[in-house]
């Protein structure tokens, strides 16, 4: 056997068995390596942001890593933007960046560059297979790391040793340490505080937002009085039955006003809420002066378990009552009047199946959806995490592979849908049971946001040359049919809700054009 | 006025008034600012791989350099792989990337990230404006950089650099200093090497492959026997009239083969062939073992200049005789037979227009099209050069902006032109006068060539799944129209010559997918 079986057999030894990939020629050995490996799942992209927004969907919802084939240094590239978004949803993954066997790298061939540069800005961990006597070691390593660290682990491997030679063993699957333990000053601290009556926010990200973990911040909300809210993060579970919390708005001038009482704020699974952006004489962070705040567990702790520390330390016993989200997803009415990212919301939430996976890229529909998602049938919330556009159509597909009994439904902002829409492709060739929306709006609406925020309200011919959308129009219809994906053009709301209602009763991805 | 206002007035008053951008808001000070600007022309790609990929054809046919605009390190990243295109053809570019305000990086916003780390693999320069007080040395530095380097010279620009205010001030062009001299001893080296009998290659590239300089590496040539050779380039000058020179095959095995005679190689423009690849017991690099290789200027030099050296060296004046290439196209017999990348060639061939621009990204046409190019009337020639496919629709695009009178023949594989598909709006938004022909053989047909090439003849489930682009087919003429490019769709070879015929006659965009 090779390196590159042996790397096929590692991933598979730890469970990972879904590969997206895009190869080339310095990776073909690896690829042969696949071919031998019928039980590894191998998912083309067309382009590499399709490669890596869909594992990092995949992971959020198998809750496991997948593995990426990316063609040195230029392939990787092609899909930092999503593996940005990925690092910021602490998403773990096995990122396999082919390279040129190591004797090559001196000619400085045309497709050689600098990978560990490239990668690092957008990995929690880099390393590089020294041949293939080291692939077993490199590659255990990554996966490790990538668990951990719950992020991207970069691991690059140069032809030579993929294609050398090394001897078979019996493995066995890596042995995770210990997550790290929190600080148990900072535990009583936040536990105190929440005794104190003071007015206190829980802010939790990532793992903290699954329904389990959830309710113990439910307990702890309904004895003290504190108030739960969420930051972007991988995955919300939410619905009835469940705990809600509160997303943090995006708006800077919106989020300040929402926690501008608190005195108290303790924030589990990252650190406290900042600006997305700066502007001018805008605050950077979000909660007020003075605000006592407690950054209690990252992403790399068992957010479940300190929720339950914090509980016991706070004096609640696992049968302390919460306030489960009631159902009402039938006493929403059915929206009248103009089709736009409002009334399509709501009547996606009319129909929302259970167990479904919202997966949501575009910023004019998510306010609405949040307010909401408690009454709904309990489903799943993937989106956007690290503001590269481009993530939904990708996100959405790894998310079908990871759950093929479910639902996928996509609400999907057309700029940052055209960023990738190559996945439409994968949608189709994998028949993904993707039901996505389009906002056409033709424009990058929320640009013209920011530039009226920065003063410009008159746009000449270059600001609109570059935040408009027409001209020509695109058609989403055409291009997903181009794809092999069935499609239909919706423009009141009531063709929506009848093309929603009808794409529910098929399985296979499906894409609505709204014009709004 | 403002930093970025001060920005837009170094552009403008060193030459660069064309502007490829995707925007986002740590940019709109920069967008509001270009709208004050009607003399910069902005265009929009609907990704990154189709700005810098346009920025790179702009400045391949202008000769000037484009500038860019990109949105931080993720906007950065989606356009690198053509960022790495252009380093490879030394295209000159400013490449301009926003970043979040100073006084925000502590915050690490979620769209933070390495943009140095990101950027430097790609670019001959990097830098940052220290504020608004710096945008105009920091602009002029890297403009500087890019044309001395003839590179991409990135800049970062933070909001607050670019909403500080500054004094207006007078401006005047950048002086560039003069270009590196060769050394004398390898000039002297080289000419006696070319006196004296020995079998000698003139291996060029970049300027060095523009018509002047060939016809002084003509004179060369028809003096001394010295057979002349390309490498992959930015931009070739062929056709009747002019002095052809024999591009280096790509396969390796078949470049040996070419070069094996030969006992000097005179490398002008960059250095020695280097195999694309390392296979297992293939030689890395082309030329024989014992050949005298004499590297005697690289692409910052001033490649004309340097020829003329040579050739006066030589003993050889201004007026000495060269064998131009003679004018046979209309001697090409129309193709019959299967519709194939060969008999495509050969039908663009009859019918190219004079002064068109050929854009390649299609291995399975180039080695046709490098054999008929010297018969036809004069053109250009530009292409893929670093490897990182997904740059034909983008450069095409970008070069018929710098040519606005020239028509542009793209030859694209369907593979590589999935990857930045979204350059198609950008053709029909500009109107600009490009016909593309697909090669629409649903495969990555090369990679398939390189699993032979390891030796695998019988590929399983896996491999034909990372290497078919079939199941399902994608239809090049929808993909095309939803984005506002007319397209037909054509099956014998008799049809496409009627279609190419008939797109010849039109201005502005059209696709034709050949199902080979």
């Amino acid at each position: 056997m090779n390196g590159a079986d042996m790397l096929c057999d590692v991933l598979l030894a730890n469970g990972i068995d879904v590969c997206f990939a895009n190869p080339g020629t310095s990776e073909m050995h690896f690829v042969a390596a696949l071919d031998r490996k019928p039980q590894m799942r191998c998912v083309l992209g067309l382009s590499e942001g399709v490669v890596t927004g869909a594992a990092d969907g995949y992971a959020r919802m198998a809750d496991k890593p997948a593995a990426t084939l990316l063609h040195l240094g230029p392939g990787l590239a092609n899909g930092l933007a999503n593996l940005h978004n990925a690092r910021r949803a602490r998403t773990p993954m096995l990122n396999i960046v082919g390279d040129h066997a190591s004797y090559h790298l001196e000619h400085d061939a045309p497709l050689t560059s600098d990978i560990e540069s490239l990668a690092w800005p957008m990995s929690y961990w880099v390393g590089r297979a020294a041949g293939a006597i080291d692939v077993r070691a490199t590659t255990e390593e990554a996966y490790k790391q990538a668990q951990l660290k719950r992020g991207v682990a970069t691991m690059i491997l140069p032809a030579d040793a993929a294609w050398g030679e090394v001897a078979p063993i019996d493995l066995s699957p890596v042995i995770l340490p210990q997550r790290p333990r929190i600080s148990t000053e900072a535990l009583r601290h936040a536990a105190k505080a929440l005794r104190s009556g003071k007015r206190t926010a829980l802010i939790l990200s990532g793992r903290a937002l699954r329904s389990k973990p959830l309710e113990t911040a439910g307990r702890i909300s309904a004895a003290t009085g504190a108030a739960i809210f969420s930051q972007t993060s991988d995955r919300s579970e939410r619905g009835a039955g469940r705990v809600a919390a509160r997303p943090i708005p995006y708006n800077i001038d919106l989020a300040v006003e929402t926690l501008r009482d608190f005195e108290v704020a303790i924030c589990i699974g990252s650190g406290q809420p900042v600006g997305f952006f700066a502007y001018p004489g805008k605050p950077g962070t979000m909660l007020p002066p003075g605000c006592d705040v407690i950054e209690l567990a990252d992403h790399e702790s068992d957010l479940a378990e300190v929720l339950g520390m914090l509980a016991e330390e706070s004096g609640l016993g696992a049968d302390a009552p919460f306030m489960p989200n009631r159902l009402g997803q039938s006493d929403i009415a059915a929206p009248t009047g103009v089709l736009n990212a409002e009334s399509i919301t709501i009547a996606v939430a009319r129909r929302l199946p259970e167990n479904a996976i919202i997966c949501e890229e575009s910023i004019t529909s998510a306010g609405k959806m949040a307010v909401l998602a408690p009454q709904l049938v309990p489903h799943d919330h993937i989106a956007l995490t690290g503001g590269a556009i481009g993530i939904g159509i990708p996100l959405a597909a790894g998310a079908a592979i990871a759950c093929p009994e479910r639902k996928v439904v996509a609400l999907q902002a057309d700029g940052s849908g055209m960023y990738t829409l190559q996945g439409l492709w994968t949608q189709a060739r994998e028949q993904l049971d993707v039901v996505t929306i389009v906002f056409a709006n033709r424009a990058y609406a929320i640009l013209q946001n920011e530039m009226r925020n920065v003063g410009v309200n008159d746009f000449g011919r270059n600001a609109r040359r570059m935040l408009d959308l027409d001209n020509p129009e695109l058609d989403w219809c055409l291009l997903a049919r181009g794809m092999g994906v069935e499609a239909a053009r919706v423009d009141t709301i009531e063709q929506f809700a009848d093309i929603f209602a009808a794409a529910l009763t098929r399985k296979g991805p499906f894409l609505i054009e709204a014009r709004i």
